[in-house]
């Protein structure tokens, strides 16, 4: 079947037109959510989207990621966890394209991974529903990796870490990454992983605000070269994140990981020292085999 | 004794002349070690201390802080754990003044936590010195807080956190403390520390980075009000580096907090559900006390 997909998040907008599992066209803008304002979303689709929508007068449209946010086209409300492709294909918010044409917004999930507390995902439900696995344990890393556990095709439960941004705060606002320099030692990366090792594990957690000075302290002694803080503290922070996840989801023998090769080559090394498997999923395939998900449920 | 303290950090210049455990006068300047160019250290002391070094023509000039760093005026270097004021009195690093007359920088401290992790201090060992206490816990918060351990008089080991640069960061810099609004409703603070508590103990502990993220989705599900989610950063960092703290050093019965009393306020409301008391104990007078432990010494 063939449907217009936008994955419209944060900081991009991206357009596929699509027949089956096949991409027919794609576009992207720099017009992500942040930087459209309130009632002109209509106009910034039309204008990426116009000619599709003429073309194939009778495609679903399919809007996904933040534009369901408060701060986008319209609030699609988050779905409580446990929940499976036919829910979230039931829940979709419709917003109005061009006469009688209608798009449909795929809400967020959100879950209580604990009594008060609360997580929410906006997009990944998606990637996470085409990633071909019905039980199982998946990560899509970014600016806020998300671990979301699979049970018969259902997503139980998730957890959102904040590694991506933190990484950009320390290396490039922080006087922790003040001394780092470029080209980068990829070797900083392992030592990063060992040191976040001291707050895993059954030992003693030292605490990643320990760690995180620790990084300061190994580089002013000069114990940790200019070259190598960068991937360091790329290392610390992703040892973290997996000490966490596998704190909350029991240790799976493998984790499918959603990404670009070179973010999962990282992710897989950092598993394997935990003798778990990374199995990679390219993002596009994930989403276009989500949303066929979805609309085979309707 | 008299002598002329001068406590050179960072980003202040902040001087006393000092008669047993009185401060005769006191002075203070924005020119601190980031703002004092390579070669200007001498002249920038002079300016603020000159009329003190010709009144007080024999009297010791003691020096602490980033002062001694590369960054500052002459490197002074780092003095191995465990250590004593005898050791550091022992291993003042001197810089000329005006004609014969000297000052003596005080080293800072190294220790190594762990196999192949260090740690480092520079000014807040003065303090410790000066805390009038010969065993116990110290606790000095700020930027960069310090828990020091003492035994007989000398400082066995230390661990350094990064809570209030990583505050600074999250409140001002990130996605997560954008929402925040003032005044402020301190009862975030307790909730932050609660949901600390799901990062240590004997529970599963289940990450600062997930924790981190965890105050951006209380905040836009509206389960977090806006006045409360900077205080909520607060308790939650405040709460995991206490978390870290006891699980290097055995939790004690009191702990000697050397700060302001607004701070101090806090780390003893978070000490308290860990059922440990705070003991504050003022900067400036242990700063001073500090010096004289030295001097005594010499």
């Amino acid at each position: 079947m063939r449907f217009i997909l936008v994955d419209w998040g944060t900081s991009r907008f991206r357009a596929f037109l699509v027949d089956g599992e096949t991409v027919l066209e794609r576009l992207s803008s720099e017009e992500g959510i942040s930087a459209v304002k309130e009632g002109q979303h209509r106009d910034v689709f039309l204008r990426h989207c116009g000619t599709w929508l003429e073309g194939e007068p009778a495609v679903p449209v399919m809007l996904v990621g933040m534009v369901g946010s408060r701060e986008g086209w319209t609030m699609a409300p988050y779905i409580a966890c446990p929940t499976g492709p036919d829910d979230v294909a039931r829940a979709l918010t419709e917003v109005a394209l061009k006469e009688e044409r209608k798009g449909h917004i795929v809400p967020g999930l959100c879950c209580e991974p604990a009594p008060g507390a609360v997580d929410v995902m906006r997009g990944e439900e998606t990637l996470v529903f085409g990633a071909g696995i019905t039980d199982g344990l998946v990560c899509l890393p970014g600016t806020h990796p998300k671990w979301v556990e699979v049970r018969e095709g259902r997503i139980t439960r998730f957890a959102t870490y904040f590694t991506g941004e933190m990484y950009g705060l320390l290396r490039h606002h922080s006087m922790v990454g003040r001394p780092a320099a470029e080209p980068e030692d990829p070797s900083g990366f392992d030592e990063g992983l060992e040191a976040a090792e001291r707050n895993g594990g059954e030992g003693r957690r030292i605490g990643l605000l320990h760690l995180i000075f620790g990084a300061r302290a190994a580089a002013v002694t000069g114990r940790l070269s200019p070259a190598a803080l960068g991937p360091y503290i790329s290392g610390l922070l992703t040892g973290d994140e997996i000490n966490g996840a596998f704190s909350i989801f029991p240790k799976p023998r493998e984790v499918t990981v959603i990404g670009d090769e070179k973010r999962v080559a990282l992710v897989a090394k950092a598993l394997a020292r935990k003798g778990v498997r990374a199995v990679r999923r390219e993002p596009e395939q994930a989403l276009v085999a989500g949303i066929q998900n979805m609309l085979a449920r309707l």
